[in-house]
């Protein structure tokens, strides 16, 4: 099936003069998560993992993806004339390096210009340039052999209150508007799903995990133009815009606007995100401010209406999280359980709960040596039994109508080895000293890291992934421009209050086990004086950090004062939400040390 | 006798047409300590602070200056017709507000190109252009006037042997050369005094505090030219250039050397330190290649030969210190004491150190109320008595054959109240978790500062300091790239093996006290394993943290190991070099907690 569709392809391009074709995974918006629509790599390559990027030339073609999908992706590329590189192992080229050399002088490189984003773009055009070759980018050539293609995502639009938002359109707008003038910009593109879902007060269901709407924003000082497509703007949502003063053309009709746009406009843009069809049809002569998002900034501070909705979504994930924590804790050795059916009766519990729609992301559960590979997602080919010894490490979230949901709790299913315990005691204690954090007001994230970081340098090791990200609001639960990292330059904007970030540290064992603690926290206001404004955070996860799995001893009395009192307050929050059984339960598992 | 300065000034000033004369506390070369022969503003005011900068126009003029000399220089400045403009209070302009306000149309604005960096030249240029009026920045009119200003200091120069510096400068040129052909620079222009006694091995005594010798020097890919007073060349010193091939011009044919550049070289050189006559007298077609000195990253990672010798620097300062600190507890209260006589004391006892042959800054002693002020400088006007109870904050170094010191000790002096305690050992605290810092390479001191803050901040305390800089090698106490604090850009350089930084926590509550601890501290490599290279630091000062001013019911276990362990290789490295009664004493002040 792959080699037929690898040669309606090649038919195609060779029609069209391109000697190599390029397939990325990812839709017009640069979004994190798909909708079924954008699969075209997985249509060209039959490899259904999330990531990975696809080059077809007249006689070869590769796929490259990274670690957690090696095994996989070799089993279903078997037959399929598709080589498997693997990315980040020596001697294996990036997808750039390949498309340099296979690119012979004067050739051409195609690619579906509006699921590549501009600075990749350019890249590849340079790398075009110097073989006096150019890009083909204005065909999508899967489009032409995939028949059977599904329609683009068209869900039901829904439209958020203040009483979920906190904040109404035309507020959003006139805020983004003074940004505009402040910056001296004419015009505003925004492709963002998340910040298109954000400013208008909308929700979706077009791309997974993240609840948004197909569509692209133009903005000016007069006009708020909503392309989207026509069969989601029902009577309610044409009345919601007509209110509003939105104006919805069609989602497709974006490509031909943005060149009527004024030829001495200056149009602000995010240039990494903006695809590169859109930036490539712009003319010339524009001048363009190429910054974040101003709604980054706005959507990143949470108001106190979505910060009190999201707390009671946390809640509701936390009642989820314990009983999932009772049902294995006393079901583990004694029923069938495997990680995926663990995630599927966690999901179900989530689904249980009231305003739960979807999960937030694919859930990891990786039971012993699975729980070193940071990413790990079970599949059929590498699930496993979790047996009542040793760790398992869960990472999972829901969307609820109330907000979105992150938490990772590393579980001891039976006895564990002191190594363990000493490990998970250093990664509680990253966990917590990050949350008992006090700093002055313009910290950042790459300020604070170190608090999360130096229980486990002092004793040599490390995670290689940053402590945390911020979180959306009923939308992309990871989300900028806040989170913790030493090292990272995208994380030197101040933490502002009502920003919500995860506080996740781990230690990795390759082939042994892995151990991650996560909870979501709120940056507040503290105490104002001379020295100027301090800030705190507020923890909103609440779910018992396992014991079994604590040395005690490890812990100073400051370190004993901050877990005891915070699973006092598991304790209270949660307890009244649990079966009788249940809620005995959980005070032991609360009870102070 | 001011007001005839002033006159004579100005009558050169009108010669010139001049309206706005500038005269800045500074040297040719940025130093931060100036000689005799730089006291222009001194003269001109009669205000004998070490910061100010003076300003005088056909009718006024005045004098800025920041709050550690307010009271000073009211008392000097009285009936000098200079007006005392105290820098950061509201409503008072700074010196380019007033500069700007004083010009009239087409006016011209005057000072000495030489004394004023390009970057505050450019902006006092385009204060003039807005004004339609310009510069004059090629004569130093101070120098007109100033019959018996005192000559440039031409001190003798001293040749560092490989014992002292680990390295030849032959094999230092070829360092700085590569960095040349890797930026593609045809000549590198070096002005900074610590930058060219570093490179070339050699020491003089030309500004206060710091063994530098007047001179200017131009690096090519063949040619090393040193633009110094010919006096200073002694046959030693030209026997020691010739074998290295140095070519020795007279210090002011610099000026002249830079206007025969090639119109299309490659200059590089750093516009921040260089100085505005010299950057006005380049070829406009000149490139210029605008950053750090490659010297400042090279002299900044001492080398094993540089640590060993500064090590035994610190051991002498340490000698100094702990029989000051004897004398101090013993004698106060029974002897007459005040801020002066102490610092002299302690002057006496650090000169007597072998090596010992200057202090490395205006030592800082202040009692009481006057150890809040962060830069107390004590002046017969503000000295007072040292009482045998509350706290003496002293912070002071010294320049050694083998290196330089920079440390602060707070003394409680006889009684001391619990919040003093509380909020010493708040400090020590900081000063300690930021010594015992594991990190991995590639943090920064915007990374590590707030291990230090975070013991103050979460009682909403703060410093309004950094809390470290770097420390030169028998050079500049204060040296870059280094220095921790979590919001300066300046910091981001990563920590480097061999870098010297202060660690200097404080709390001042004004009005009452102050508390500052300082140690100095060497950043080494630890392990280095899958996660990358640890780091840790290395302390080089072994003085005792007053334990009377320590409230150990405040200290978690670590701590007091800290503590104790530090204490013990004070007791271990000090002791062999005290009288029998200062050992014994030093045992008791050392003794584990």
């Amino acid at each position: 099936m792959i080699p037929s569709r690898l040669q309606a392809l090649r038919q195609e391009m060779a029609k069209r003069n391109i000697s190599v074709y390029i397939v990325p995974t990812a839709d017009f918006h640069e979004s994190e998560y798909v909708g079924s629509y954008f699969k075209a790599r997985k249509y060209i390559t039959g490899f259904t993992g999330s990531a990975g990027t696809a080059v077809i030339t007249m006689t070869e073609a590769g796929l490259w993806t990274d670690g957690r999908y090696f095994i996989q992706a070799a089993e279903q590329l078997e037959g399929t004339t598709v080589t498997l590189y693997k990315m980040g192992e020596e001697g294996v080229p990036t997808v750039d390096e390949y498309v340099e050399k296979a690119l012979q002088e004067g050739q051409i490189i195609g690619f579906d210009g509006r699921v590549v984003n501009n600075t990749w773009g350019k890249k590849l055009s340079e790398i075009a340039e110097k073989k006096n070759g150019k890009l083909a980018v204005d065909e999508d050539l899967i489009d032409l052999i995939w028949t059977d293609r599904p329609e683009l995502s068209k869900e039901p639009v829904r439209i958020l209150g203040v009483e979920h938002t906190g904040k109404t359109v035309t507020e959003k707008l006139t805020e983004i508007r003074n940004v505009m003038t402040e910056k001296g910009a004419d015009i505003h593109l925004l492709t963002s799903l998340y910040d298109i879902a954000w400013l208008l007060n909308v929700r979706g269901n077009d791309i997974s995990y993240v609840p948004v709407v197909l569509s692209y924003l133009a903005l000016t000082k007069e006009e708020c133009i909503w392309f989207v497509q026509e069969e989601v703007v029902t009577e309610e949502v044409a009345a919601y815009l007509t209110e509003n003063h939105i104006i919805a053309k069609p989602y497709n009709d974006f490509y031909e606007y943005v060149k009527t746009i004024n030829a001495d406009a200056t149009v602000l843009m995010n240039q990494s995100v903006v695809n590169y069809r859109i930036c490539n049809s712009l003319p010339e002569t524009v001048k363009i401010i190429d910054e974040l998002d101003p709604s980054v900034f706005m959507k990143s501070k949470k108001n106190e209406v979505e910060l009190e909705n999201t707390r009671r979504a946390h809640l509701k994930d936390a009642v989820a999280m314990c009983k999932f924590m009772y049902w294995l804790k006393t079901n583990v050795g004694k029923i069938p359980m495997t990680e995926i059916s663990a995630s599927d009766y966690l999901e179900g519990l989530r689904r249980q709960q009231e305003g739960c729609f979807d999960l937030s992301f694919d859930t990891i559960c990786g039971y012993a040596a699975h729980g070193a590979i940071v990413h790990y997602a079970a599949t059929p080919e590498t699930d496993v039994e979790i047996k009542p010894e040793g760790l398992l490490l869960v990472d999972s979230g829901g969307q609820y109508l109330e907000g979105t949901t992150d938490i990772t709790r590393t579980f001891a299913m039976g006895p564990v080895t002191q190594e363990m315990k000493t490990n998970f005691t250093r990664v509680l204690r990253s966990n917590m000293h990050l949350a008992n954090a006090r700093f002055l007001y313009g910290c950042s994230g790459v300020n604070l890291d170190v608090l999360a970081r130096q229980p486990l340098w002092e004793a040599n090791l490390d995670y290689k992934h940053g402590t945390g990200h911020g979180v959306g609001h009923i939308l992309n639960v990871h989300e900028g421009p806040n989170g913790f990292h030493w090292g990272r330059k995208a994380y030197v904007y101040p933490l502002e209050e009502g920003m919500i970030t995860t506080d996740e540290p781990g230690i990795y064992i390759e082939g042994q086990y892995g151990i991650r603690l996560e909870n979501e926290l709120i940056c507040r206001k503290g105490e104002k004086n001379e020295y100027g404004q301090f800030m705190y955070f507020e923890p909103i996860t609440f779910v018992p950090m396992d014991l079994d799995a604590v040395d005690a001893s490890q812990l100073n009395e400051t370190e004993k004062k901050y877990l005891n009192d915070y699973h006092k307050a598991v304790y209270e929050k949660v307890a009244p939400f649990l079966s009788e059984e249940e809620a005995e339960w959980l005070k032991e598992y609360t009870r102070a040390i």
